[in-house]
């Protein structure tokens, strides 16, 4: 099998996660593994472990996962509950519902709020869902901070000051996967007990790394659980990691990866990365608006940095019209999932990326739907050239 | 933060694993990500499925987990297991007794036989046991193939036939982590219930990948089991992988890697890669012998291919005499874990490995041991090279 | 120095050469060194020499210098003249004129016939001139096939049509440095006697290899010659090839690179490989012009399929130009060189390419067309998407 | 064709030359290639001409070729001398030889001392030879400092004070192939007029590279000197390098490795760079001697640091041997070179090597020595194996 048999030129790997990883961090990772048992990875653990606390701006500490993203779920929710629990979770789309699939079998009983997906959570709701719960039933509240299968960003400070408001006691956890490293996110400031983050979208690595930032009462709530746990047990994880060392054996050649990444995100400065994206992702709502198509995204103040879902037109088909942007320009879209499988196309503008390759993929998308015969207005591209020529560093002076 | 600044030369990653990475296989893996839902992605899961089955001996379906070896521990046990099952276990070293503290820890019940760490699973005791158990209590039989704290390995097979003969229906579970790849390993002429694996030793990728290969009895027993799982779960896997997907984000560019560790070990032959690994285990073990020094394993049958364990003279520390070899000699060797903390050292054998890439590690201990004066007699790289140079392929000539 | 602290994304390499090197190359060169003169170097010598007469469709040799371009001139001279042979040469731009600058140094007398920058060699004009030419005091003509500094392709087949005619016996000489491997060219059929050509253009290598391809009496006339040579001899090198081997020694890693770029290029097929350049080549052109700007190419039939040069309006430095595109979108556009420097730039649209590399490409000129203030109408990148979606495979269906 | 395909474990590349690229210096060179004309290549090129003048020992210009070793050669003698210049040169061995046939095809007289291969330069022979030339015919004295094929290793500082003594205006000529970055070596201590060296040896890279390290009075001699040059031209070299710019396309991403492989060096010092080849090669004499064979450098006093030449006993096929070392043991050994083909072998113990490579590879030798049945004593490994220890850092505690 030939790994490395492509069409000519680069592929546009456009789907909202994994992302195109950069050179510097695949070559970081290209290096010989080492004794995760030797003073070398000892001093490189420390390192990462720094650097990932100014990532998810938090002074406490963050967790590293030799798994992929959907593990740092499930060890948000078996360090902090017991069996037959209630967690309050909103249903913003796919990836709430597939945490919510993964309560349930967890043994947790959960509840689930919300539901329309083109809209953000409802602090407001939960506010009211929380004061009616006089018992402190609900142990825990979870919420996807940006909904990668829609594209909606929720307000996760408003969440804890609902929860502040009801004087209500459950922790509050939040998924940040296609946020973290892409849209503004503060572990500490927001009051969040646990943060599930992955390596593959705003950290710009392959996937095979999760991370769970922890508060203080996130760790205390650990001694009282009850659910088993052993692999994913944070206990011996923060005892071992004070030292820097790991429990059992790290993913040695993914943390080369995430220490080069901490170092990018940090050099170019967090603000500035978040500018990046928000900019990437007008751009890309401006070309939509012109193709006279329709965002998922109903709420204009929910519009996500890392990823925009578009409606396709009544009758046609979004994977025929993705696997038409393939086959003609290399380009991967993201598709839809469950409810709006066939329904809508994501477009991923998030990690290692810049205008051209913005344009690049504006482009392709024009060019598919011209293929492909979905009804639209030409001007997109157009659209996105003018806003990116006129915010970009040149046009201030 | 330098991670490339490394005294002149290679480094000599003797540890027990992870090992070596070759370049074949780094390469691999420094190419970009692809979309895991895409049409090259599912070609290369196909054909990654498909191999590792030859690699374990099975017919029967392998499962892959993006997380490390300790994960596939978990997956193993929560699969098959409920709250409460007995499991029989057997302490032949350190990494045994790791996974009873898992089994614990998950709300089984375990037994512990054994507790020799100087010598392999006794089958006979095994047998003894199961037949005692006249109620089937014991779920599960639960042992490690090649201990790779100590460098003892095991007859899977007579612990097979210990089990038929007591006509006792508890599953086999075995952990293969250090010998998949390096020693003759058969989960299906063993008639293995689930093989736990890792992906950084004899697999000579790094860290960050773990398998488990089932068989219908243990698929069976999934759906018995109560033992709450979500991430580990076996149901999802293997109907997506049935058609080469995966329930959530794989390890995308570690797969890239095993795809060529597969054809490495196909191409040079599962019978010469098992050959290679125990004449260099030989030729180690006539060194130590040259030496004045003790094997820990004290069953010569027992002896293990993919390391050798041994014992530091009374008075030594094992440890010191490890930096010694690091500092002077860029050669990591392997501590000595728990019980034997400070008194044994270990020597790695296994994965991408040849003929020099041993005479280099040898040298390196022999000199380290002059410098760390430990006592010993000289000759042990002397007697390698004859055993090597009379059994190289060119002496058969 | 840190190498590897870049602006977030991709850069765009859009000069004419070095072009965009692919992952698949840059990992190929990415392995060990070995034995230059052991068997598994000579195993790759023989296939990459044989793949090589395809891709300058010769069956005759072609000699590979571990030098950069530049040296391939100069080889082509040294081993065919003498000191005062008179070479016939065209100005077609700045890389004609250096030619002839290194055949006065090397001790030739050269006459340049042309110099409209804006048009390819006249054969009309050169069978005039030889025939004029009754003593055959003219020993070489030496072309450009696609010049470099200005995107206009010459008629080479022309050419040798009209030294025939003219039954003058001059050796045709031709530098294809920005044609070979994207433009159709083809050694024998055109009856070139030493073709020159380097890696870093359409052959997707970095700089340092070049190449002469030689006919029958090309080598012939060698014997005669009687410029000193060594590095650059032909002889030792046609004698130690024919076995494998080379008289010094070769730059390995890029031979590894080079023999990944003829597979690539020999797997898509040369047809193709030239009608994709073509392709985009006619895109970039109809962007210019909806820009309203002026290609400096005046002859549409030497339009060429590697690169386009674009003459500034009156009053805008075209080097001013390019620092707005290279500061404000990541993209490197090509220089104006001596005559026209500051008065066009050059974007290079050859080697490992694609639609939607073309589209950020035009995108960021476009964009830095704006900020830089340069008169021009917008619609350019629009007129681009609307081609190359029409002229898409999915587009014939 | 499969270039990845190779035995288990790393090849041991003890050739002297190209030696073991090291990961840092291949992954370097793996990144994308840029712009030769833009801002951050000139940064890399100041930076990399002037890290080249420490590693020459020179505060005067080092000039970089986008070619191979050889060329520097040849660029040595066309920038300094006139046809018909007689140069007296020194035959060390087959090197030597190559460069003499070099200087006589490019129309130079040359004139033969010495023939002893196993001796090194004879100072006061040159001296005399310089003080017979009264009419200073002689215009360049040419020597190989560290002869490759030989192992012979020669006084320059005494053959610079030979050309005072002798009060002759010739030129020194020095080739320093196989010795710069290994052998201490000062380009302006020892008053060297041009430094010839490569970059596959000592300074660790791939083949590819090649440099001129120039005296003010070598660049004077470069306005009389009447050989044709346009390539090897020092001129433009000077001026455009002065601003960090090449006249021509520079092997960018070799220069990328270049960058690294300086910092290395420096990093680790180069008196202790030295003293590690120092070491390394005693411990291969030692062997050499336990074996009881012959060291073919006849004078301990220019024993070389960086490879030795062993004589074959009588009757016995040096080839044959080295064919036994590669097929078993995966070992590539350097082959005797015309006048001493068949009849010696080269251990090449240069670049980025260690105590442990350097005893994998003796063992190899010592295992094939006894494989081709070769006479020899055993014990030629413990020797070395013995010295090292007692010369390790750690045994000056």
């Amino acid at each position: 099998m030939r790994l490395n048999s492509h069409p000519s030129g680069r592929h546009f790997l456009q789907i909202p996660g994994p992302t195109n990883v950069p050179d510097r961090i695949l070559r970081a990772m290209d290096y010989p593994t080492i004794d995760h048992r030797g003073p070398e990875f000892n001093a490189l653990a420390r390192k990462v472990l720094r650097s990932l606390r100014q990532v998810f701006q938090t002074r406490q500490p963050v967790i590293v996962y030799p798994a992929s993203g959907t593990g740092a779920w499930e060890a948000a929710l078996v360090n902090t509950l017991s069996a037959g629990d209630l967690v309050l979770m909103w249903e913003t789309g796919h990836f709430a519902s597939l945490w919510k699939r993964m309560a349930d079998r967890l043994g947790l009983k959960s509840e689930f709020l919300g539901g329309d997906w083109r809209k953000p959570v409802d602090p407001d709701a939960i506010e009211q869902r929380l004061r009616a719960d006089t018992q402190h039933a609900i142990k825990a509240v979870c919420i996807v901070h940006n909904e990668t299968s829609t594209g909606v960003t929720s307000d996760v400070g408003a969440v804890r000051r609902a929860i502040d408001a009801a004087r209500h006691p459950a922790l509050l956890l939040v998924d940040t996967i296609s946020s973290l490293g892409s849209i503004d996110y503060r572990h500490d400031a927001w009051g969040v007990d646990v943060t599930v983050a992955g390596s593959q979208k705003g950290l710009m690595l392959p996937p095979g790394l999760s991370f769970n930032a922890v508060s203080e009462k996130a760790v205390s709530s650990c001694k009282a659980s009850t659910l088993p746990k052993s692999f994913w047990s944070w206990e011996e994880m923060l005892s071992t990691n004070a030292n820097g060392w790991f429990p059992y054996t790290p993913a040695t050649n993914l943390l080369y990866g995430l220490s080069e990444a901490c170092d990018m995100l940090l050099e170019e400065g967090l603000d500035a990365v978040f500018a990046r994206h928000a900019r990437h992702a007008e751009a890309t709502r401006l070309a939509v608006k012109a193709w006279d198509l329709e965002i998922l995204c109903g709420d204009p103040a929910a519009y996500s940095g890392s990823l925009t879902a578009i409606v396709m037109p009544e009758g046609h088909d979004a994977d025929a019209f993705r696997k038409v942007a393939l086959e003609n320009f290399n380009l991967s879209l993201g598709q839809g999932l469950s409810k709006v499988a066939g329904k809508v196309f994501r477009i991923g503008h998030l990690g290692d990326f810049n205008d051209l390759m913005l344009m690049g993929t504006l482009s392709g998308v024009e060019m598919a739907l011209g293929l492909a015969k979905v009804p639209h207005k030409a001007g997109g591209v157009q659209a996105a050239v003018t806003y990116l020529r006129d915010t970009a560093p040149g046009a201030r002076a």
